[in-house]
Formats: structure tokens, C-alpha cells, sequence
């Protein structure tokens, strides 16, 4: 069963083509933290930007690098169902533990709760490794819903559920109706406590990138019940994940990682890097934060 | 300060016209519970249909029901300012000991953070009683953002929040930035827990309505740390909070109530009562619940 | 049968109270155009802002200013059924030759189809003058479906619709389904020539209160099918309708009748008024159209 | 400068495999019709599930099928800035006479007007063959603005705007701004009629591979300025537009193609085939226009 805190890793570019001394690099960093493992080619790997034989590389050589016992998730969602089912193998050849599955969005007024049945299931049947559902309506435009989380927990391959709605109570209603082994994992950790609390048994989470060890100590404060603690390290991250997710984006995880002695570099356009004044902002709010800053 | 649980009470109609007798009935049922007190033309009191003489009218019955102990919140927000400082003029006449004040939305493009902070500085400035602000965008279709209320939070009458967006962000971003003296409540049933782990103080339900010690039991779980009999008690109520609420609205809320030996009757129109398949279903999740059912 | 184009006037205030000396010189002034008509207490009448004595009141008044050959429509939504009817019926004894009437919106959850269809039906069976149903989205995000106008179009009472949606797709479906007999109104003079090609009859538009001539030129060259021009005038109309509607709203109507020698003033709190940067560009618009400026 | 009526067409599976024998056909018939030409993967082509090299065979095919007086329009949008350019490369090569890109939208926060600015003329200046602007927020939940499509209009490769948005002002808008030798096309054949009232010069329609030659015969009416036929024309296409657009989508496009002669098949997973009741709803819409049904 999965648990625990991963980091949605970013892709390094240099010249926007992939840089893999850097990858080795932050992932070694990564690699010593106490993060239960990788996400690689979330959302915040500017998965949409990367194409398939180059995804299927970078799998393979970080799971080179990264540590035996650190775990590696693949996120493997294309809209089609043939494509994903396609790079789930290769994912799996490459030496993923599980693939996240982002649902297919495009269509949306066809992507009704059957259709997006259908999908999951036709992709569980098919991967020789365990899926993770992935849902993040703020970029596809597209929630699923917790009664079809529910429904997909009842397969045997589809083992998680990664949910970046940020809305707790579609969280909770999902956690109401899950098997137990069924992982649930916020999907931010602007929501990490409440979701705990709940019954979710981790995070992959944007934020981990910077402070992995951080959100990890968050989730056992609130695993012990440690709600004081959890609660006011809980309202100390709020700031620093705003600004790698809603405010900045990715640009703005790559500009933190940057001051923070990880290679974070310019996203592959037409994603525009971060410029100064968000910069300021980020710096000021690392700082609050503590972290010693390289740039 | 104020906390605890609160019952954002309907409005009982025979004939569409008010029944007193009904809501005296009503009253002394809620009295001899656990509830910190009742709101009186919340969204669940139909607020909306209800005129300005009516209200003034109820708020002064109810005040006279009510055991002394419990605290009546007044829900008395308007569109235009001046209305609303006549009516929490008149709130406080009636015996309120605050008033809850939807921000205006009709104009939605024109009530950006600047016009509402002016807007209830102005309220409150003039109000003779404390001021809570109450977001409720799944009626106004306009958000009240966390660091507005940051800000109005400074203004020594205006002492609370409802949030009832049931965004655990927000909320967190509001408790990380208010003082501790200003009372956050949780807008619904369904994200009680998340909320007060967090730092709420109550929460203002509609769910309070119907099991309204059960919610007084949810907090106290809650505020104490025992954390898997809360995570339990909060499971348990959220297919009842979702039947009162998102799901079938205060005509569900209503039927609830009649069902377990309070009097609900119709809304007013436009709004439709439940059908046979809503109470159906209303009544299969209060049964679940074990509430014992008098139809 | 209503036809033509409507000013939907603004109500205009000195210290918040209604100006009627104001009143009476704009409507005089309205009242020397080719204008159908005045709408009193649209949207930019600023009708949630205004009790119902002081609309009653100056529904009475404008009649008496207006010349006999223009009608005068009374906006009298409200969110109840019964408070609907109630104001429907002043309006009629004011004078009204036809009452606008907004669909509720706030029990969004609540307001589909079968509600609104019974709320109108109620209303015009209990109105003594004919009713123009108004979908106004962007003020009420709810939009009234083309095929519930189509039914409603089969009542006797129900005569008309003012749509603001702006969606030429819809306004073309309610066009193909109505009676010839009933008046389908552009609710804003950005797609007036649009609706007018697919059969509507006029509009009622706030940009009628700036220029009222030029509109009125506008549906006659569309009705003729003087294209080239109409698509001329049309495309010279977009900047300023934009301005008094939905960039810069009620404030940006009345900073715009101010310039012109109309009385615009202030809107009601907690609407702002329009600064200094609204009103160069306003003013610049205003330019750019020929018309004098009188500050 | 490309003007007409051009068709999406849809693509054609056996077993989920492009069927090559069925393509031919379907481009045959195609090309004896009216049609200015065709746009091979739109998103009726089902793009998103269509890996880069078939696109480019397609590309190919089609071109060979098609007779040389009619134009093929590429569907090329990609998400990064690189892709786009690499298939916008190979679909210039495979003959098509101009690109149709459609915006990114994943990264939606990230895709303000200054990176779709710098994507579209990234795009532009690498393209051998002109660009047009595809906006599509029905699909994508992001609209490209009428002012960025005007300051795109003054590049010199790019010639048009494919806009589905069905926001007429937003059409005006573009067309009031941009140069009389750009093309403007309306995205859909419900509002094809007031789209060329406001100045453009044809569409890319859906509709248009069910029934070529009435879209064109409304086209042309449109132009002349038979505004009453051409009412009349653009009324009777409503039904069918919705149906193989917002109603049904490509499911339903494909339904309407295999019953009138065409081959339509069913689509790529996970989008479901459409069903019987949907079935049964087009083909009493194609009846009621007349059109002999083979199945």
C-alpha cells in the first residue's frame, strides 16, 4: 500500500531540451530526504510539454538514481485510452512502481462519469502496475467525482487516488467509501492536515520539492494527533505553497528550487519563467520560512 | 466570543404566511438541546422571501422563545448598505446579540474586494451590535476572499466569519491571518472537523437542525483531539449535511424536520417542496442514522 | 406587441435619496427621442438597491413626466412568487404598460426549470398587465434555457423576453420556437443588430440611455437590411456599450450621462462610483463617437 | 485569402485503426460538394487522441484524395511551444495550405494573454504555411480575447481565427479590430449567419460534413444579404448543429454521417459511442430536414 509524502518532481531544461546532469543532481538531493518517493511527470513535471519516448527516458534514468527504497510513481494520462494504456507498459518496463492517471479532459461534455468508468478501468486491466487516479480539476476544467472514486476502488489494479480539488469534503466523502488499503493522497499540501485527519495516508505535493522533509514531518504530526503542532506547520506552509501552485505554477517551483540550491531553470515555453516581482515574493516568503537561500 | 454549534433555523409556512405557533414549537425543541443558539434568516431561513417587517417581527418572537442562555444571531444582510444598517438597527431592537451579514452580489462584477471592505466597515461602523461576515458563494456566485477578511477582521465590531464555500484553504488562510478572538465557523456540516482542527470555533449548520447534538458532540470530539471517533461522527453526517443542503436544499431540510417530529412544511415559492423520490432518500439517510422517524 | 429600443434608466441620487428633480429632467430628455420606451428599475436602475415604496413611487412619477406615446416598463422581479406578484400589481396601478420580470436566482440549486416555469406562470396568471420575462446571467448566474422561454411564450400574459446572455445561439433558439407575436429584446446594444437578423424586434439597452437616437438608427438600418451600415454602426457602438455595462457597469453609465449633460451622480452604496481612469476612458470613448461633451 | 465553408472532418476507425479505405470514401464525397475545403484534425478529427505520425500520414492521405481546388487546413496545436512548430513543420510538408492551431490550455493559470502571445508568434515566424487562431473554449475552459487576436491579426503569418466560442460580441469585437484581409470564421453553424452579418468570411463547421451544401447556400445568402432566407436557413440548421456539437459531440457527428452515406463509425476510447435514444433524437432531426437516411 502506498503512503507518505512524494514529491511531484519538475523537468529540468536547459536551451528547453531535458537536462539530465541536473535531474541527477536534485534527485540525488531528493534522494536522501525522507520523502517515500517520486512523482514523475505530474503536473508539475510539465508532463503535456514532454513528449512519449522522451517521458519514457527520463523514467528510466531516475529510477537509476533514486535511492532502492524510495518509490517512483509514473504519471502516465493521455486522453486516449489506447496512449495511456501504451505508456503505463512502458512506464512499467522503465521501472515505475504504480502510474498516476490524470482523466481525460478535452472532451469534456462526453467525459461523463461512464465514459471516465470505462477509461479507468480499460487502463487497470491492461497495466502490469498499479494505477493511481489522478484528479486536478484545475487544469483539466473537470472533476471526477467521489462516487466514481468510490466505484473505481472496487478494481483490483486501481490502488490510490491523488485529489487536488482541495475541496475536503469530496475528500472525506471519498474516504468514507474506499477500502481500507486504498490510498488516498492529498493532492496539495495546503490541504495535507485536514486531509490526514480524514484518513488520507499522504500527499504529493508541489511543496515537497522544496521542503520535503518538512511536509513529512507534517504528516506524522498529524498521523500522531499532534493537532497543535500540525496545525500551526500547516498555516506555515500555506504561503510557500500558494506561490508553487496557484499563484506562480511551475515557474514558480522552478524559481524556489533555484534559491534553494536545487536546479530548478526556465519551464519549456510557452510556459514564461518567473519574473522578478514574483521572485521578491517568493524570496521573501522562503525566508519567513527560514530556509537558507543560495541565490 | 462567540462559538459552539448554531442552527441557521428555516422558516415554517402554512400557506405560504408564517406559523408562529409552528416555530415556537420549533424553538423550544432547539432550546432544550446542546446549541449555542440559532441564526434567524440564514440562507435556510429563506431569507430572501421574507420581508423586512416579517423579519423584524420573527427576530422578536424567537428572541422570546429562546432560553436566555442561547445566542440569537440575526441574519441581516441586504444588497444596498443603508438597508442593511436599517435592518441590523432593527436586528438589534428585536433582541439580536449579533448579526450575520451576506455580502451583496447582485452586482457582481462591481463588488470587488474594495467596495465590499468599504461596504462592511460601513455596516459595522453603524451596527449596534458585532458584525459576522457570511460567504456563501454557492448562492452569490462571488467568493469573499480569505485576505479581505484578514482585513475586516481588524475592525473592532466586526468579531467572526462564516465560511460556508467549504474551502479548507481558504479557511486555513483566514484562521492563519485573524486574530484569536475573532470566531470562525464552519458554514456546514460537512467540513466541521477539518475546520476546528484548523482553529474554528463552531460552526453555523444546517445539519444542527436536524441532529443538533450530534454536531455539538462532533466539535467537542474535535476540540478535544479525539481524532477517530470525529473522523467517524463527521463520516456518518455527510450523506444527511449533503441532503440538507447541496443535494435537495432547504425544501430537504424541511422535510428532514418533518420527519423527525419538528414541523418543516413547504418553502415559499418559487421553491418546490421535495418530491416522493427526495424524501424517499431523505428519509433511508436519517434512518441510517438511527434517528427514530414519527412519518 | 412590444417593439423597438428601451432605455433601461438609471435611478438617480443626491446623498443616496432619490433625486426626482433629476428624474424629471432626464426623462424629459428621453422623452424627446425616438425611444419605444423607458425601462424603470432594470438592472441599471440599480433595482436591488431600491425599496419597494420608492419604486412604486417613481414608476408614478416617471409616467406622469413621460409623454403618453412612450411606454413605460416596470422591472419587478423579486425573489419570491408572492412578493413578485405583489410588485407586479403596484406597477400596474402606476401606470406600467408591462412588467420585466428577473427570474430568482438565489436558491440556485433550486431554481431549475420546473421552479422558474411555475414562478412565472403564478406571476402572470395574478398580473394585470403583460409580462416580459428578463435573463440576466451575468448579474444572477443562472441562465433561463431557450426551451423554457418557448414555453412560457404559450402563455397569454407572458409577451416578450429581454435576453442579456449575449448567446446569438440561444437568442436564435427562443426566436425559432416563439410565436411570431412575441417580442424577443437584445438586452444589450453589443449584439442588437445579431438578434435583430435572426427576428428580434428591439432592444433594451443601457447604451440607449447615452445615445438612444443612434440605437434607434441602428435597428432600423438592421431592419431594412441596410447591412453595410447597420454592421458600420454596430462595430462603432461596441467600445461604449462595453463601458456602461460590462467593464465599468452602473458607475460607468452614470459617469457617461454626466458627461453628456444628462444627471448621472453617484450609485447607491456599496456600489462604487467610477474614479478617474474609468472616466478618461470613458470620456475618450465618448470622444471617439462625436458626441459634445458637457464636462 | 482563405475564405468559405470548410469541414472538420471527423476520422474514420475500424477497431480504433484509422480506416484509410473509409477516409478515401467520406473525402470523395467531400470533395463533389460546395466545400472551400477541409480542416483535418479539429477537434471533430478527434486531435487529441491521434498520435504525431498518424496525423502526418493523414495530412498525407487526405491531400492526395482531395481534389487540388480545395483546401486542407491542418489541425496542429500542441501544448508545448516546440511541438507545435515540429507538426506544423511536417503539416506544410504533408501539403497542407495553412495550420489551424488551437491554444494550450493545461497550464491555465500560466496562459495569460502574454504567454498565448508569445506562442502564437513563436508559431508563426517558424511556420512555412499561415496560421490561423483556434479558439475553442467549450473544450479548452480558456478563451483567447478578441484584443489579443487583434494584436495577433498584424502578424504577417497569421491570417485568421477560428473562434467556437459562440460569444458574438466577442466576434464584433474581432472584427472591428483586425484587417479586412483576415479571416474570420465562425466556429460553429448555429451562429453562422450572424457571424457573417458582423464581417466573416466563412466557417468551420461541424455541420458542414453532414450538409455541405446548405451550409454554403446559407453562407452565400448571408453574403447577398437575403437576410430573410438566409434566417429561415440559419433557423432550420439549429437542431443538427447541436446535435453534432454540444448535444452529442463526436459521437453524434459520427451517428449523423454513417445514416446518411457517409462511413461515421465509432469514436476512439474512452469516448463512448453514441447511444439509441441519441440515435433515434438525430435521425428524426436529419428527417425533419429532409435528408434520405441510408440506415
Amino acid at each position: 500500500m502506498f503512503r507518505g509524502i512524494f514529491a511531484p518532481i519538475p523537468t529540468p531544461f536547459v536551451d528547453e531540451e531535458i537536462a539530465y546532469d541536473k535531474l541527477e543532481e536534485n534527485v540525488a538531493k531528493w534522494g536522501k530526504t525522507r520523502l517515500a518517493g517520486l512523482v514523475v511527470f505530474g503536473s508539475n513535471g510539465e508532463a503535456p510539454y514532454i513528449d512519449e519516448d522522451e517521458k519514457v527516458e527520463v523514467w528510466s534514468f531516475v529510477r537509476k538514481c533514486l535511492p532502492k527504497d524510495k518509490v517512483m510513481i509514473a504519471g502516465a494520462g493521455m486522453e486516449s485510452t489506447r496512449a495511456t494504456i501504451r505508456l503505463v507498459r512502458k512506464a512499467a518496463q522503465a521501472g515505475a512502481d504504480a502510474a498516476l492517471v490524470l482523466n481525460p479532459s478535452f472532451f469534456k461534455a462526453n467525459m461523463k462519469d461512464a465514459a471516465l468508468e470505462t477509461y479507468y478501468k480499460d487502463v487497470a486491466d491492461a497495466s502490469p502496475i498499479p494505477i493511481l487516479v489522478y484528479n486536478m480539476p484545475g487544469n483539466t476544467a473537470l472533476n471526477i467525482s467521489s462516487s466514481l472514486v468510490v466505484r473505481l476502488s472496487q478494481h483490483p489494479n486501481i490502488v490510490g487516488v491523488k485529489d487536488s480539488s482541495g475541496n475536503i469534503v469530496q475528500i472525506s466523502e471519498i474516504l468514507r467509501g474506499v477500502p481500507d488499503d486504498f490510498s488516498v493522497f492529498a493532492g496539495s499540501a495546503s490541504f495535507l492536515l485536514p486531509s490526514v485527519i480524514m484518513g488520507a495516508v499522504g500527499g504529493t505535493l508541489a511543496t515537497a520539492n522544496v521542503v520535503p522533509d518538512l511536509c513529512v514531518e507534517l504528516l506524522e504530526l498529524a498521523t500522531q494527533g499532534r493537532i497543535q503542532e500540525a496545525q500551526k506547520l500547516q498555516k506555515s506552509l500555506l504561503a510557500l505553497n500558494a506561490a508553487v501552485t496557484s499563484r506562480f505554477g511551475v515557474a514558480g517551483l522552478k524559481a524556489a528550487l533555484d534559491m534553494i540550491g536545487y536546479y530548478g531553470g526556465p519551464p519549456r515555453r510557452p510556459m514564461l519563467p518567473a519574473g522578478e516581482p514574483e521572485k521578491a515574493e517568493i524570496r521573501r516568503i522562503l525566508t519567513e520560512l527560514g530556509l537558507p537561500l543560495v541565490e
